[in-house]
Order: C-alpha cells, then sequence, then structure tokens
C-alpha cells in the first residue's frame, strides 16, 4: 500500500535478475545534428546505468564540442574508427542514403546493433538490413524514421502484433499540414504559408521532398513494410504535389463537410497494395481533419482491434530523440540478456514476414475536381458529356458566386470509381479550351 | 527491389538465428469468456508456429466446448492441474481478485509466465506480482488490463521509455463515454441514457463500477504504475460519479467551447502525484471533446516528447484479444530466447522503478459550478457573497431563458482555484435553502 515510501525495482532486467553486475552498453552517437544533440542530452541527463554514451562522432567535430558532455566521451570525425571501437550499439542519425548505408552496414557486419532515424535508408534497403542484421546476430531498430515521438513503429511490434492489419493511413509530413492548415484556418494563397513556414524554419528553402511526397512516401514504405509486411519500393508509390491546392479549394471543401489534407494510406488486398500520398479531402469531424499545424498522425486498420488513431509531435529534436533512446533501450535490454546467452540476440522482436504485392495507385473512391475557367456557356454541359461518356456519375455541382469571370473556380464531385476510369476522361479534359489551369482532382475519403 | 516476389522472413527470433528449430511455447487459456473465445478463436486461426494452445480451462466446461478448437487441446475444470501442466505461459482471463490472484502467484511459483487482462489484479497487487515474477525469472504481462486493444500499455514500455512522462489522462470507460455522449447527441436524461447502454450490452445491470469511477480508477492506477512509476492504491484515487450529469450540462458546457466527458487523470509534480476520476468539463476542440461512443483516449504528457494521443476501441472481445495475443507473442518471442539462456528470462522488458508519492485530487484548476434552484431575488447576491469571503473569482454566471421558476438550472463558473480552497464555499453553500438539488461541481479542463 502506497503509505510506505520506499523505492522497489521491479521488474529488473536479467542481468540484474541473474544476479550479476549490469554491465552498461556502450554506445556511439554517429551524427551531431539537432536530433543527434537531444539524444544526447538525454543520455547525459538520465545518467542511466544501463547505457553509456562513449563516442560522438560527426564532420568538423571540433565547433559541434557541448560542454554538457562527459570528458571520458571521444570526439571524432573518424566514422571508421567508430566502427572498429568497443561500441556496442551504433546511433546512425547522418540521413540520408550515402554514406549512411555504408555506415550502417559496417557496423552490423562487425557485431554492433544500429538504431536508426534515417526514413530514406529503411524505406529502400530496410528489408536487406533487417536480413543482414539478423544473421549476424544484430539488433536494427528504426523507431525515429516514422511520425518522430509518434510510437506507432513500437506499437506495430509490440501491442498490434496480435492483429493482422489491412490498412495504415496518416498524416506523416508536418511541413505539408502546417501549410495546409494555415490555409484552412488563414485563407492566404499557397505561397504565402508556404513562405511562413520556411521563415518558422518548418519548410526548407528547397520544400520539394515534402510538397511533392517523397518524404511521406519513404514514411510509408516503412509503414507498410513493419505493419502491412509487404516490401514497396518508395518510388513505386505515386505521390501527387500539393502545390495546386488553393485557398477556394477549402471553402468547396467546407461545404462538403471536409477538408484538405496531404494523406498517405497504404491498403492491402489479396495481392494487391494500394498506396499512395497526396492532397485528399478528409471530413473535418474525422481524426485527419483535425490534425493541425505540424503535428503527425497515424491510423491502422485490423482486422481484429478495429482502428487505433496514434497523434502527437511528428518532428523536432526531442520528439524523435524519445524515439531513438526508447529503440536504444529496447537493444539495451535485449543485448545485456544475450550476453549470458553466448552470442546470439534475444528475442522480444517479432517477425517480420515480408512479402511484395503488386503496388497500385488505382483506388476506388469519390472525387473533388475543381477547375478554373474561362467563363463562356455550355462549359458545365461539356464537362458532363466527357464524364457520361467514361460512365463517371456527377455526385455534385458547386458554384460559389463573386469570383472574377475570366478565372471562375468550380466543383464537380463524383460517386465512386476506379481512379483508372477517370484518368481518360481527364486527359480528354484538358484539352477543352476554356480551363486556365489543369484540373486539380482530389479523392474524397471517407 | 519488389518486383522480386519471394517471400523473405528477416528478424526473426533468437532460436531461430541460432540455427535451432524453434520449439512452440505452451500456452494455457484460463477463463473462455468472451474475451477468452476471442483469444482463443485468433490463436487457431492464426496457427502461429511459435504459440500452441495446450489447455482451456473454466468451469462448467463442457458447455464451452467450440468445434475450432483442435482435438488435442485440453479442456477442464481444474486451476490446480493447468498450474501443475507443463504449459509455458498461462493467459488469465478469469477477472476480478479472488481467486485470480491466488492463480497467478500459482502460476508464477511454477515458473510459468503470465499474461493478464485483469485491471483488478493488476491495480491493487501489480507491484507485488511484477516483483514475484522478477524473482521467479518470468514475465507478467497485462497490456489488455487498461483501454483493450489501444496499445498504449505497450507503448509505455516500448516507444514512450526514453521520455521522462510526467502526466496521463484518459477516456478510460467506455460506459461512461457512451452515455454522455449520448445525452451530448440527443439531449436526453441521464436514466434514458443509461436503460439504452444497459439495453445495447454497454452497461451492466449494476452499473456502479463504471458510472461512479471504480473501473476507471483502476485501470489510472495502472498507467500511472506503467507510465509514471508510482504505486498509487486505487480507492485513494478520488472517483466522482457521473449521475448528476444533466442533459442541461450539455448546453451550458456548449456555451463555453466544451462538452462533459468522464475523465481520468494523474500528474506527478515533485511528491505528490494528483490524481482523480470524473465528470469534466472538455473543450470540444480538444482530443477529449470529439471521442463517441464507447471508444477510449489516452494521453501522455512528456517532458520530451510533449503529448501523445492513443484512440481506438477500449472494450470488446477481438480488440482486447488483440492485447492478449500481442502479450503472448512478446513473452513467447523473451521465452524461445530464454531457452538459450539457460533459465533465466531474457530482456527486452523496461525496468520499473516504483516510488509511492502522496496522492492528492487537490487539482488547481477552473470550476463549473451547476445549481438547480428555486428562484428567487438576491440568489445569485448570496452566492456571490460566498465566494468572496472564500477569494473566489468569478469568471462567469449562464442563465438560459426558458426554465421552469421552480427547477432553475444556472451556471457559475470560477478562475483557477484549489480543491482545497473551494470545498468550504461549496459546504456554506449547500446550506442555502432555494438550492433544490446538490450544486454539481466539475473541473474545467485546457
Amino acid at each position: 500500500m502506497p503509505k510506505t515510501s520506499t523505492n522497489v525495482e521491479v521488474d529488473a532486467p536479467a542481468a540484474q535478475a541473474a544476479g550479476k553486475p549490469q554491465a552498461a552498453c556502450r554506445v556511439a552517437l554517429l551524427g551531431f545534428g539537432t536530433v543527434g544533440r537531444a539524444v544526447g542530452k538525454i543520455l547525459c541527463e538520465r545518467n542511466d546505468p544501463t547505457l553509456r554514451l562513449t563516442h560522438i562522432c560527426n564532420r568538423n567535430v571540433e565547433r559541434k564540442k557541448q560542454s554538457w558532455v562527459p570528458p571520458d566521451v571521444i570526439w571524432t570525425e573518424d566514422f571508421q574508427a567508430v566502427l572498429r571501437s568497443d561500441a556496442d550499439i551504433v546511433i546512425e542519425l547522418i540521413g540520408g542514403l550515402n554514406p549512411a548505408e555504408q555506415i550502417v552496414r559496417g557496423a552490423l557486419q562487425a557485431g554492433k546493433s544500429v538504431v536508426t532515424a534515417n526514413k530514406q535508408l529503411i524505406a529502400h534497403v530496410g528489408p536487406d538490413l533487417l536480413q543482414l542484421a539478423n544473421s549476424e546476430g544484430c539488433h536494427l531498430e528504426f523507431g525515429a524514421s516514422v511520425a518522430g515521438g509518434v510510437p506507432v513503429l513500437p506499437a506495430l511490434r509490440t501491442g498490434l502484433s496480435g492483429d493482422r492489419l489491412h490498412g495504415i493511413a496518416g498524416i506523416l509530413n508536418g511541413t505539408c499540414n502546417y501549410i495546409l492548415s494555415r490555409i484552412e484556418n488563414a485563407r492566404i494563397p499557397f505561397s504565402e504559408a508556404l513562405e511562413e513556414a520556411q521563415a518558422r524554419g518548418y519548410a526548407e528553402a528547397d520544400a520539394s521532398e515534402d510538397l511533392d511526397g517523397g518524404d511521406a512516401r519513404a514514411k510509408l514504405a516503412i509503414l507498410a513494410l513493419a505493419g502491412l509486411h509487404t516490401r514497396v519500393a518508395p518510388e513505386t508509390i505515386r505521390a501527387r504535389t500539393i502545390r495546386a491546392v488553393d485557398a477556394v479549394d477549402f471553402d468547396y471543401a467546407a461545404e462538403l463537410g471536409c477538408t484538405v489534407r496531404q494523406i498517405s494510406r497504404a491498403d492491402l488486398k489479396e495481392d494487391t497494395l494500394f498506396a499512395e500520398v497526396g492532397p485528399s479531402l478528409v471530413p473535418t469531424s474525422s481524426p485527419f481533419g483535425r490534425v493541425q499545424a505540424n503535428q503527425n498522425l497515424v491510423v491502422t486498420s485490423g482486422h481484429y482491434g478495429g482502428d487505433i488513431a496514434f497523434l502527437g509531435a511528428g518532428a523536432g529534436g526531442d520528439p524523435t530523440a524519445v524515439a531513438v533512446v526508447s529503440d536504444l533501450k529496447f537493444v539495451a535490454g535485449n543485448l545485456s540478456a544475450r550476453a549470458s546467452a553466448r552470442g546470439k540476440r534475444a528475442g522480444g522482436e517479432v517477425s517480420i514476414p515480408v512479402s511484395s504485392p503488386k503496388p497500385s495507385s488505382d483506388f476506388e473512391t469519390p472525387w473533388y475536381l475543381r477547375f478554373f475557367v474561362r467563363d463562356q456557356p455550355g462549359i458545365i454541359a461539356k464537362l458532363a458529356q466527357i464524364l457520361a461518356a467514361h460512365h463517371l456519375n456527377i455526385d455534385a455541382v458547386l458554384q460559389n458566386p463573386g469570383f472574377d469571370k475570366s478565372a471562375l473556380p468550380f466543383v464537380i464531385t463524383l460517386e465512386p470509381s476506379r481512379d483508372s476510369q477517370l484518368h481518360p476522361a481527364l486527359e480528354q479534359m484538358s484539352a477543352l479550351d476554356f480551363a486556365i489551369r489543369p484540373c486539380l482532382v482530389l479523392p474524397i475519403l471517407p
């Protein structure tokens, strides 16, 4: 009962249970940028007896040095020296494919476990690296590679492992969500919202990776690997840009009870993995519709457990560092057990049988088509004719008053159809002379 | 690259990495009610080579038998025989403290790991059982004991272990949330919403445990143990009933931009654990305000990672079974590793240092006070006088027209004050003769 105030240590790791003093895992930190510094700070503040920071490795390391790092930590620019050192775990926070891939392979081949936040690395060669880690008896953990501090990847490994997931959808890119929710709330033009995001440090000078979906589809590929046990090359996932979204789209979306968000989604149906990334209409009453600023949301759909939503800070040094340190503690716990298991890693990880289903972006969904036209008689009639010829059913036509007739925005929504059925109609429409911008086509999600 | 369609098994458990054929863990299922059947069904459908169902134990077991259970599974009424059997893992789904506690202790003492969904057991004696499991080199997992299929407990053990949490809040009781969201959406009386919940099977005939907060505070005690590493006896957590909430409270709450939900919350501040369960005003724009029907939501607040929200089905056979089977896979993975570690369990679990801070319900918060009075001149003046005498600042007075003067509901909201400061004022107000019901006092959460 809680009146006593003695501290009891329950559920201690195996080495301690076996009565041995617990040796600290030696941890080398590769990459000392925003996330690296936050990881270093947590490790130094925590002073966890099971984890000992031994190396910090970065280019131009002299200017990186911090007074709060204990004096026995080795600062170095020599990644190879770290791989030859006695570190047990390497934290890879260099980012990108090159030289990160070589370094991670080198670490695993040297028998070191790896914790990484590198989404491109895992999206592109994750299954290969997992196999290498397995054959070397090491761990490879990447909980920080998707959605920063939101623990969706660890949940897929643990609390959801008893389910059979068939779908994952998410708001995985904070930059896009910041821009879209700013346009939503202030009805400012896209370019102004982008400049604002850049000024606040939420978007880089060249924000193409974010805006055009490259970042999100790498994360979606990782979620598909960990949650749907499928291997999909990120570049085979269709990505649509958010650059064409206009303030007026939020007006029309609102009339449909919706708002616009960049949604990444993957659905496994028999032998096909339906997957895409791009701006989509989502109901304002849905979890997706309520995600503001640079938050991340992931919703998993399971055969037994239904939908589970995870929401939180998707980026930033400290939240991402929580994911890295959590992985680190997991690996260290297993390594300390392995010490008594003579060289092979301990369990606690769930096997990931990986299949490679056919990827497709041919979702069946209702559609939102937004046109900007030079007004003239017969526009709706012409469009309706083309749609009818392709057996596409119009659900609604929305045309708000008050716009300049030389650049008139209006919307047609369609009943559910496959992308492949819609595409030829769009081709035909694009040849019409009254359109002053390409038609914006957004799926309407339930 | 994904064009090949070979299936590779990556990241397989340790026994396989060590080149040995993997022996299945023998699993005994104690309790074959709704959750037990759902667990049995998943295990039989999955046919996971690492898990083998060996026993199903229940009273009157004859009438429980199912055709989909393999013929080699032993059906029995004898719990002690299961404890003497060669089962490696016991799933305890009996519920309640007695005889579940004796059976779980017996299993652990017999060297068997235990997976349980039993919230009362873990809330009351969880730390003792964890210590027993530790000294016996066994696992005790209880991921299904809070929020059913929402993987918040596994997340505390894994993806959030790198953070230092200071608060946890949640909607942990689906029955209360169903009733409150029904009153919100249909403005029906409490009694009618309760009857509806009972008719739909969401509430028992005697729903006191749900309505009066007993169920939720047991879950809050478990979250405080797993997330805040504090031991708190559930009966020391203040629980307020939702029975006094009226349809009119949703009207007044809406004027404040809020709705009413049963919220369980725990905040660790230095040596005090502030904790309580009860109906509270929450902004309709907050994650809490949007939880409908019998869903569960848990929000963790961390020093580094900020707020993370988990939302999903909090009850039901299948979602709860996902949590049980996930724990089972975790334990089985560790046991198969321990097989080569000569008798002591493997790691992968994080140590839980448990402290016992002073529990308190003396939150500092703004307040909502709702009165039902026989109208007469001077009521507001008298109440305002009492509040002023106790240095409590009125924020707003809300009185909607159209009510019977003999039972007039109106609301006073107060600026933040401690519960202990408000209490003497409420005592004094309760003596006033114009009140025809006790004043309803709800905290207003941010």
